[in-house]
């Protein structure tokens, strides 16, 4: 039994214990325990691989929506600088439009309007339009302190940085402004004006604002002003009616017997730079509200183009049909009209809404100078025609073709007007009108008054018929050159100061 | 035997079958499956979580194809900004040169073209020009109610969207109109310069524009015109030689004894303006027509910058040693001149060849003035010398410069001029500009001819001598100014009808 | 023993052996490696899939960052056009704030010298800056034949690619060059002021803006001139104040009995427009000179807003309170202060900081007008007073108002000026400001006294007083006009040479 023992001597050998400890370190039942902590180890692996790639993955996404924000932040920075260049388009405009004698007042008004909307908006309105208040008015974050929170902004880069936000609206509040410079030129103090652009851009504009694009109960009704045709135009032309029916007419314009002196402008040239340069402001204007870069931006741009065109050309055939002539004062008024009226539905509209929307805006705006004339109310450049009247007609425009069925998205959703069926929006947009219009008349109207019998608002007879220029600045826009009333005032040069005139000469 | 006998009691011991039976399951056969399903699973996991991977990645890369397709179109959107402003360019331009009776005309003429050609072009001239037609003509989508494919554009994000290509567009189609208005100004009836403006801008430059960039059969032969120079200002430039020539010379320009009266623009001060407003449009016209943003965009802006700055600098020193002293208008003429003769070759051409190109224009711009006079074409503001001359001087330039070792890789891929070795290209240079130009020449002067045996095209001559503004606008751009005529004309304000003097005295 | 013997016969079975083998490779030994393979599998597997999601996240990551290259340079391509636009703006501003006799050669001065800015430049000025060369002058890559290592710059996508890089610089050479003309205006040669425009752009604007910006010992001192409050305007002005003072006065500027005689600007119109544009322009100008795209550019934007706003408010006040009215050119000077001092420091002070500093600004502005003029040194625009002292006051305000704690984070890091604590910083400051002013100055005044003992650079008393538009181009720029000068000379037309009357008059 050697052999049957020779295991089980083996077994029993002491010898080997270590040996057989050893091999059963490497048993099959410790030895499962190798793919199990394979297991462990490769799940770890590969969630952690998974995690990483994932992290790695977040880490690119959010590296693209980052650029995505830095894309709209440049996009509506450039529309911001667009935007502020139509100051460019207004002064040289509404300089044009008017008499040199009154040149440099004008030039003088439209160039400081942007600082002091600048310093008002960021002191006060801008918190007022856009801070976390109450449906009727914003409040916070006052002189630019608060964050993206603070002004109803989304954080970076879903959302716009706060800076950015501010130029652009910045820019928008200045717009209305200027509006105001026209209407009221040839005539008003310079110092009532600064006073009243201040209280328009600070605390006015804001307020309406924030109705409409700050939070606030216009917009939670529906009403629809993607651009502003009643936010930003309708605004500035109320506030302009309501300056130019109180200041009265300039001396000379009706005349007693009911006929209507027209006060031609005194360089067309720069008038029409003027419409040139607001032209591509637009650009900035209507494409740049989408406040992001997205496909409905160039769309925008196509729809705000058709229309300022069409407007000119209908404005262009309106005149000269009414007057025989075609009136480049009507061609300018009327691209301007038909962009004013583009503004509010932009993004809304089909390219057929577009021209439609324009070539109505070009026709009423013709009509809307001769009825203000015989209303007496003299508005030197137009501006409550353009601004006011097609502003209105802008915004009701939405209600009208807002087109459900547009090639584009619009960040509003899917919008229909009365003729896609919808008559509801219509009522709203007339609510919108109505209760900014009436704000905006009431509160200029107050304040107009107050600086009326404080300050007094109109320059004497005697500095009107001299110019502003001379009486408000000291100083003429055109020196050296002859002017027709020199001849009336006796010599080629007699309009001059003494100290002007030795030195113009030499 | 107790101790043998002991493992073998053990094995047989029945009460522990059921261990046995569990230990076989953990016994090292059965354990091999667990290592084998570890490796399925674990294969599986990553399998699953490489497809994670792969689609979350998938996702980003086409945000980020969207996100350089959005960044593509803000900058041909604001490119195009930059091109339409180019109207204002053109618009003080072509005004300042001229004589300041005629000025209202001229401005009223280039503020409408622009609108005219956006409705024009809009209707028909984008189908005609990128429509998928034939070789020699597009067709469909008219109304710009077609998709990127109606328009041989790539799908977005490859593509651009269709508005901002047809914006683009549209501006470019514009600058080839308010080319036409210099040459014809100061004797053009109004109407006929609107009529004349739709027909080139919805029919005539789409038609050829098909040819080298719509699919046609010039950009099939491989007829290299970057951004225009034939395109645009050859077209442009040809529409106004025919023009001129049709209208004949102003009254008084060319004496009966062979002398030549200079009739010096009224406002260089606007006309210089109007030159640096093109100078800076000039980067959305190039660069932007990369339709993209990559390297080649500011490789363009240099090489076109560094032409306007030679032709501008040579134009000044041909005319100073011709003349004996730098003429303003020469300075303006000599950069314009270099800014289109680059138009063609900016993407192809070094920084040395485009610098020659731009003094070769200059250059050349100078005695075209004098040639197209000594011709009798009357063409008040050199835009047949600049657009014209300049356009085929730089088309040709492609043909010569095109240099395969710039440090960019043009779209078009390398090309090689007649410098480099190549001699066909510029065989294919001289057929694209022939063949547009014939085109060109034939289709203006049928409309021009047309248009004079029915309207008439010229104003009468005492409106001619009494100006255009007051003849076919009833205003005039100056008001309030005291002008030569009014000397002639026998009073300081003489000029002026009855109800204009009136209002201006007050 | 037959149960007993069983296993022992079975171990011992021959038939059984190959079965035995088999069953060993199963051995659980073996087995165990099956584990240890499906780990390295899956580990392989798992390094591998990670690999590949690297991979294809890197080749994301890599198109990010090449996008994010992208929308820099898109962005600085088009901050550059809005400086090169300046050119508009600084030529009718100066054109606009001189005299009509002499508009024609201010035009031509400001139109010419961005052309041969952008030659010298080329040439020899953007490698003098940046190439590579010691602290105290740049070497290499002339004629842009560099890389942009050549250039200091960082490989594309992290940094700017050279052409949008040498664009950007040659905007700002050609905007220090604009600056001198305006200060000499209405008395020097054409010819001189060319010759000294190259020198300038070519050689001393260069070698200066290298210690500050090109990698030279001012930058590495710790100078902050973010947009060139110094390196740009400080010496444009100081090439302007040493080129007024070697000129001389205008003809009847200073009566001898000490009487300052105003000799006003011609044309307020184009002025106001060109400052308008030039408040554009520094929208490039400031945020553009953050070379990239993040949330520091808009941030920039706002703080050069309120500065310039609250620049233009400040000269308003301070020339109404000193003057009794307020100055439309004052308004325009105010602005342009305020926006040359926060050109320094508009990425590093906080809005407050930026508000004071424009405050400052515009009444320091009213006051060096004064002074200069009480000094007899004769600029026509005011120049020195815009760009000398409110580039010193802006570069020394940034060692003042530096705020570490504004809301971005500078490019340059968290700065604290002297009101944060920090009193070395406006040490550095002011070494920077007098080691440019001191080399501006004496090779501005070698350059302009070796001209004037050469060629001379002030033209003759006769051309001075007709006007250096017909004595120096033989022209007119208001052609049609009946200037003051003309009833003084006469005849309303005898200013003009007979060949012009005659066209005219047609």
């Amino acid at each position: 039994m050697y052999l049957s023992d020779g295991p089980k001597t083996k077994e029993k050998a002491p010898y080997l214990e270590p040996f057989k400890f050893i091999a059963r370190l490497f048993s099959p039942y410790w030895l499962a325990c190798i793919p199990l902590s394979a297991i462990i180890i490769v799940v770890w692996h590969t969630a952690v691989a998974a995690q990483n790639n994932v992290e790695i993955t977040v880490q690119g996404t959010s590296e693209v929506a980052n650029l995505q924000g830095y894309l709209n932040m440049i996009w509506v920075l450039i529309a911001a600088i667009l935007v502020i260049f139509m100051n460019a388009g207004f002064c040289m405009l509404e300089t044009g439009l008017c008499r040199q004698k009154n040149a440099v007042n004008i030039l003088a008004k439209n160039l400081i309007v942007f600082a002091l909307a600048s310093i008002a908006y960021w002191m006060i309105g801008y918190s007022l339009m856009f801070g976390q208040g109450n449906p009727f008015i914003g409040a916070g974050g006052w002189f630019l302190s608060g964050t993206s929170e603070t002004y109803g902004l989304k954080p970076f880069p879903e959302g716009l940085p706060v800076p950015v936000h501010f130029l652009f609206q910045v820019a928008f509040a200045g717009t209305a402004a200027t509006i105001v410079s026209g209407a009221v030129a040839e005539r008003i103090k310079f110092v009532d004006f600064l006073i009243f652009s201040l209280v328009l851009t600070g605390i006015s504009y804001p307020i309406t604002g924030h109705w409409a694009w700050g939070g606030g109960w216009l917009g939670t009704l529906g009403f629809k002003d993607f651009a502003g045709s009643t936010v930003v135009h309708l605004v500035g032309g109320c506030a302009a009616l309501t300056g130019a029916a109180i200041l009265g007419p300039r001396l000379g314009k009706y005349n007693s017997d009911g006929r209507i002196n027209a006060m031609p402008g005194h360089n067309l040239g720069i008038a029409t730079l003027g419409c040139l340069i607001l032209w591509i402001g637009w650009f900035g204007f209507n494409p740049g509200s989408e406040l992001a870069v997205n496909q409905a931006v160039p769309y925008i741009a196509v729809t705000t183009n058709l229309a300022g065109a069409a407007g000119g050309i209908a404005a262009t055939v309106t005149s000269w049909l009414k007057d025989g002539k075609p009136d480049l004062s009507m061609i300018i008024n009327g691209i301007l009209a038909g962009l004013v009226a583009i503004t509010a539905g932009c993004n809304l509209v089909s390219y057929w809404g577009a021209v439609a929307i324009g070539i109505i805006a070009g026709i009423i705006v013709v009509y809307a100078v001769s009825l203000f004339d015989n209303l007496k109310i003299d508005d030197p450049v137009g501006a409550v025609s353009v601004h006011l009247v097609n502003g209105i007609w802008g915004t009701l425009a939405v209600g009208i073709f807002a087109d459900p069925n547009i090639p584009i998205a619009p960040s509003e959703g899917a919008v229909a007007g009365l003729f896609h069926g919808n008559f509801s929006l219509i009522i709203t947009q007339i609510i919108g009108i109505v209760s900014v219009a009436a704000f905006t008349l009431i509160l200029s109207a107050i304040v107009w008054m107050a600086l009326k019998s404080t300050l007094g608002i109109r320059v004497g007879q005697d500095e009107e018929m001299e110019g502003l220029d001379v009486g408000e600045h000291g100083m003429e826009a055109y020196s050296g050159f002859v002017k027709e009333t020199d001849f009336l005032m006796g010599s080629p040069s007699g309009g001059m100061s003494g100290e002007v005139r030795s030195s113009s000469e030499i």
